[in-house]
This record gives structure tokens, C-alpha cells and sequence, in this order.
């Protein structure tokens, strides 16, 4: 059956048929082969010419996802997502921990502002109030996973930039600074579009989605700590909550 | 200073342009006005033309996120997405509960079935045990939330279709069936891109993003009673986690 890949709708149709084919992916369609379907199936599937499934298959090889072997047809290079529980003991290298061989937290940028409307609401201080905002990369066998904006009071966490610079993890950096522990309280998710800086940082292609978390943690007494807004590379990672 | 739309990537220019914009209306860019930027500010700030933007305008506006007013500009209809939290108690009525007038749940499809690996894993039955599948949609105020596939142990919930039918709700199903609580064990959260199944049922346009559950349920001792995979229109919903 051929399934519509819809004309005239902004979006090529090597773009769609290749996210279509992403999605295929990730969702195990093809587990047992381990191979994309043969171009002349896939064309009949989603009833284009074989052209346009080469497209396809060329922009998912590009990305990584996918590679053609001479004689043999398209492998699939890699589907798994990494798995990201989110819990009240939620810690980004711990919960990722064993699914990589090397965890990397950059720091990209950071700065000292006044608390904007939302990050005063989140962080309960007044608005304008000092924070230290740190822009943060975080790879996981040298992909990039997700980037992070992440607000800290400035008057408790003076230094964390430089402490997070060197111990490349947020856990690290509050235990450096005196803080030895603390929860995550509150993680809202929304899933969005990849912007251009998101596109270049997160080496994704146009189209590619984001998976959107805002996030709070608070010492044990309950106090906040942090704030941060992290953009996944939807591909890449799944959310896991055990209640 | 000039976002980045990018040429030549299979996404028409305008469509990336409305894209943009829509989740800037979602992250609240322009609460302050209730107002989509002028289509001259647009086009400098994307780089393109007029012709381009009100393009992406149009098709924002076929979506019923924005209302063109003469003589005024473009206002943001709607913005506010339901908020669904995920608890151990997690509902879905009683979760979106006060935030729309009228909920609904419809039976789109229904049959039993042998439950094929995945379904077997989750509902811990040997693969080809019998299962009854639901195909629902979830309307808030008439709009589509989410469209999910659901399966029972077919032994245990026999005529759990015609509950559902008749009480547009799975807790209520469960009750008449002798089930009076359950609780939410596990769920899993990814995203990807509507297909075009899901585009016509949810009334979404090409390039549109769904939120994806995979969720299980049991009975208070513990015993699966319901594995669910839902597909929630991303512009709609945000799901929240308090730890």
C-alpha cells in the first residue's frame, strides 16, 4: 500500500520520505534486517520515483544514520536512543552513565544578567535579581546530545562557571561550591523545531526536532538552586519516568 | 541582526518561517503584544520578502494559531497548551481536567489480536497471547490532543470496546469491568514527525511534531493491565513531572 507523502506542502518529498524513514528507524521497523528496505520498495511504498528515494537515503547517510555497502544495500548505522530517566535523583552523567564510553559537558558561554520575569518565577527571586546563566554542551561518544541554558543565584553560586569548566558537570560544580546534594523538583517537556543555532550546535539537519525540557532542582531544604532550559537532539535520547 | 533560514535543505522556505514563528508564539515571544510582528519586521528578521512571510502567516493562519485583522496585523488565537501531568495517578480526564469545557474519547477502531513482541513484553503475556486493541483520539473542546493505540490482556477485559464506547473514558472502562484503580508504572516520552495517518486524524499540517508515550499500566498488585503508545500533537500539550 502506498502510504501519501503529501504534495505541495513546503516540505520536499525527499525531505519527508527521509524523516519517515528516520522515524522507521528509531521505532525498531526495521529491526530485524537491520537494513533500510531495497530504494525500489521503498519507492513503491511511498510512491515516488527511485530518485527521490535516493535523495532520502543520501540526506539519512549524511546525518550518520544510515550507510550504503556496495552490492549489499543500505545498513543501518546506529537507531539506539540514549535513555534519560527522570527522576528526583535525576543526574545528567549518571543517567546516561553506562550507555557511553565518554561524557563531555562544555561550557560554551557564560555571563552574569538580572533575572528575567521567568527565571525570577523559577528560582523565587525578585525580578532583576544577580544570576549566573551558563550555556552548556554535553556529548555523549563525541555526539552532541543536548545544550542547556542554566540559571544559578549569583549571590550562592559565585564561581560555578569556572567550577563547571573544570569538573564538566553540574552535580561536580554544586559540590565544589558547597552544595553536596540536591533534587530535581520539577521537569516540564514540550518537543519543538530545531533553530538555526540549535541546527549548527547540536549537528542536526533542518526539520530535526527537539525534545524541550525546563527543569528546577532545589537543595534538600527545598530551596532552588537551578534552572535550566536543555534542547535534546529528539533522535538521540528518550525520557524515561518510573513511578 | 538576520536569523538564519537556510536554502536549499527540501523545507520551502516559508514553511521553515512558519515553523519558527509558531514556536515562538508556543514559548511566548510575543505575549507582550498578543501580536505576530509586523510582516516587514518578519521579513528583515528572516531575511526574506514579504511574499515569503505572509506565505508562512497563511499557513499559520489555516492551522487557527493566527487571525490576519485589517488594519491592525495578525493576532495569536491561541497559544496555551494543555498541561498533562505524568504521576503514578496520572488520568487522562481528571489530568487535563479543568483546563477545557468539554473532553472526549472516541473509539475510532477496535479488535483482538495475537500481542506481538513488543505488546508481549510489556503486558508480560507470551507473544501471540490474545489482546484487545483500541484505536482512540482525545478532543479538548473539539480539537484533537492525541490519538493512542491500546492494548488489555483479552481474557481479563473482554468488552472493554463497548465500555469505552459507552463512557469515552479507560478508567470508567476499567471500573465497569470490575477494575476499580490502577496505576501508571513506566513511561517512556520521544518525539518524531506526524505521519500522514496522524496528520489528518489530529488535523495537523506536514512538518508537524508529536510528543509520543509508550505507557504502562497495572493493577494494584502490580499486574500489567494496559500498554499504550499515544500520539499527542506537540504544539498542544507540554506533560509535567513533579519529583
Amino acid at each position: 500500500m502506498a502510504e501519501q507523502v503529501q504534495r505541495q506542502t513546503g516540505v520536499a518529498l525527499w525531505r519527508q520520505i527521509a524523516d519517515r524513514i528516520r522515524d522507521a528507524i528509531n521505532t525498531g521497523a526495521y529491526d530485524e534486517t537491520g537494513m533500510v528496505p531495497p530504494e525500489t520498495v521503498l519507492a513503491l511504498q511511498f510512491g515516488v520515483n527511485r530518485h527521490t528515494v535516493r535523495s532520502a537515503l543520501a540526506a539519512l547517510a549524511q546525518e550518520g544514520i544510515v550507510r550504503a555497502v556496495q552490492g549489499r544495500g543500505t545498513l543501518i548505522e546506529r537507531k539506539e536512543r540514549l535513555n534519560f530517566p527522570i527522576t528526583r535523583r535525576t543526574r545528567f552523567t549518571a543517567g546516561i552513565g553506562a550507555q557511553a564510553r565518554e561524557m563531555r559537558g562544555l561550557l560554551l558561554d557564560h555571563t552574569e544578567e538580572g533575572a528575567d520575569a521567568e527565571v525570577a518565577r523559577w528560582l523565587r527571586l525578585r525580578p532583576g535579581a544577580a544570576v549566573i546563566r551558563l550555556e552548556t554542551l554535553r556529548m555523549a561518544d563525541k555526539r552532541p546530545v543536548s545544550c542547556a541554558t542554566t540559571w544559578f543565584p549569583a549571590d550562592r553560586f559565585a564561581g560555578i562557571d569556572e567550577a563547571y569548566r573544570k569538573t564538566e558537570s553540574i552535580t561536580k560544580a554544586f559540590a565544589e561550591l558547597g552544595l553536596p546534594d540536591y533534587v530535581r523538583a520539577t521537569t516540564e517537556i514540550t518537543a519543538a523545531h530545531a533553530d538555526s543555532r540549535d541546527i549548527t550546535t547540536l549537528e542536526l539537519t533542518p526539520g530535526a526536532i527537539l525534545l524541550i525540557t525546563k527543569a528546577m532542582n532545589t537543595d534538600i531544604e527545598g530551596v532552588p538552586v537551578q534552572y535550566s532550559i536543555s534542547r535534546f537532539a529528539a533522535d538521540r535520547v528518550q525520557f524515561t519516568i518510573e513511578n
